[in-house]
């Protein structure tokens, strides 16, 4: 595989520069994935902003929310065929620190996150190590199997909560990541709320068939009692990173709630500990996934459990990824936006 | 039982009257028990300080960690035997709420307190709902039985910590509670490390065998690191009450560690969310008692798994009440007063 591909690299104040690259053969233990689509990601967002120049560098090539075909397969693979199509859990681990020790690799005291600390799938050939490969059925279309990886992020924190049919969510904050959470809860069996300020999120959600509470506009805790039988919301995933939203999780669960931490909060919020002690609350930080939420995250997508063509509100061509992130910045109406890479039919 | 008996009550002003009261015959469903002894409970000294005046009023008969012999029994009670060798687990929950209908009677949204919303075991015989009865084994001092109720408030802790033989917790404050959820959790097998600044209590801790480490004086995340295999602790309890003891709870915890909240946080104190999220950490409130607790509190006693004669640093007479609650309030060194009430042989 002596060839020239095209590559978007990060060079910093929010500019992309698509240009060749040689492609190498993938190493020991890898496999080379020619790339069908790749979905930019919240954290794609900040690393535009120039908020994490000191972690990726200014020759990155980031993406992580792909699909794509194995193209070729390094020495040492043998569970994994070129043709086969693919999504890959963009985690690599240490297997040497207390979290990989306890089993829990996914949140490895030194994990590398591929298309962050690594390069990444904003280009037409990505070579990664095949433990990360999860092989697609039959049939399951490219753009939506580019919405695996942040519908796994859903799966994992649903999981964590350990969400039973017929219960009732509260998922604090629309966005991307909120509206997946609050897809897949409701594909459990779960009956939602979601609660969101931003009108055209609103909006949105309500068009997926959310019971949508403005939390600006009414009273989110006496909605939720209304609609809990006075009981509260039996799971709260806080997806806002709010000082509101923390508020909300709070005042909205019931006894024994489980809240899932799912949003990142750089400054630390203020958080009624009294509530946790009196009503026996839960709370769970949830972090990426785990292969079975990969798994699961497949079966949803190729089951259609979560309305794809609705998430996806944009696709460009790579040579158009400067203008995707420019527009991602000022649309108020856009949930996923993918980037086409290769052929992805 | 047409009887005089004595009873302290709490005036108000820091002030207790022992005087006699008539004795009423135990209604239906109630039993009448005679009090050997009753502990005083970090609640009855904020009593004692007028914080609960709205709570309490001003002529209660305040006390629940007791141990007494059951008296008369009253109409439809069937289970329990004049003569019988008792404590009570002072909750009475109303079987109507959310919480009663999801099998969480102990953290009831109409829970009546014993001994703080009706009156309590600072009198000769104390008349309680049958079911909050628990029989104890033949042979148990009736002084170490006043030990019951917290030390099943730390068994509770321990029970939602899920603690497994052989893993690290960190117990945050050394007062009573904190000393006890230390010695449930040494009990249970886990290698206990506590934190304490004030030397008094530090001094006693050490006697009781436990690594205390003093915050004020060593970098108490890195000596848990270091007797943790630079893993963190397993388990945390929270019981300080203090932002120091929140900020210490996230810094020192093992990926997915758990973290019980034992203490009430009147303030919402900041919290480092970005930790839950990146180790994944679980924060569980933790109130009172279920049955099951009690009972492994009656087994650790009975079994002389807590150090009772070491934790019992003064036992007064109920004529002794008012100088008891003064002296706890100026001694650096006492852990639990008992307040001797009938011949609790």
């Amino acid at each position: 595989m002596n060839t020239e591909v095209a590559a978007a690299f990060y060079r910093g104040n929010r500019s992309f520069a698509v240009e060749a690259r040689h492609a190498s053969e993938p190493g020991p233990g890898e496999v080379a994935v020619r790339i069908a689509y790749c979905g930019i990601c919240g954290t794609d967002m900040h690393v535009f902003h120039g908020n994490m120049d000191a972690r990726v560098g200014l020759n990155r090539v980031i993406g992580h929310e792909m699909s794509g075909t194995v193209a070729v397969v390094g020495e040492g693979v043998s569970d994994v065929a070129v043709g086969q199509k693919v999504v890959v859990r963009p985690l690599d681990h240490c297997d040497e620190c207390p979290s990989c020790a306890a089993g829990h690799r996914h949140i490895c005291h030194n994990l590398k996150f591929l298309g962050l600390d690594t390069d990444g799938a904003m280009q037409e050939i990505w070579n990664v190590p095949a433990h990360t490969l999860h092989a697609l059925p039959d049939g399951l279309r490219m753009d939506h199997a580019a919405l695996i990886e942040p519908v796994a992020v859903a799966c994992h924190d649903v999981r964590r909560s350990a969400l039973r049919p017929g219960e009732d969510a509260l998922v604090v904050g629309g966005g991307p990541i909120g509206i997946l959470c609050a897809m897949v809860a409701r594909e459990r069996g779960a009956k939602v709320v979601l609660s969101e300020v931003n009108p055209n999120r609103v909006e949105i959600a309500r068009k997926l068939g959310f019971d949508v509470v403005n939390p600006a506009e009414d009273d989110l805790p006496a909605l939720v009692n209304e609609r809990t039988g006075k009981k509260g919301a039996d799971v709260v995933f806080e997806v806002s990173g709010t000082q509101a939203g923390v508020d909300a999780m709070t005042a909205c669960a019931a006894t024994r709630g489980r809240i899932v931490m799912v949003a990142i909060h750089a400054r630390r919020p203020k958080i009624d500990l009294f509530k946790f002690f009196w009503r026996e609350l839960e709370l769970l930080g949830a972090r990426v996934y785990e292969p079975e939420d990969y798994e699961q995250a497949i079966a949803i997508i190729a089951g259609g459990g979560v309305d794809a063509d609705t998430v996806i509100t944009d696709v460009s061509p790579l040579s158009g990824i400067q203008s995707a992130f420019e527009a991602l910045d000022s649309s108020p109406t856009a949930l996923k936006s993918l980037i086409k890479i290769g052929d992805g039919e």
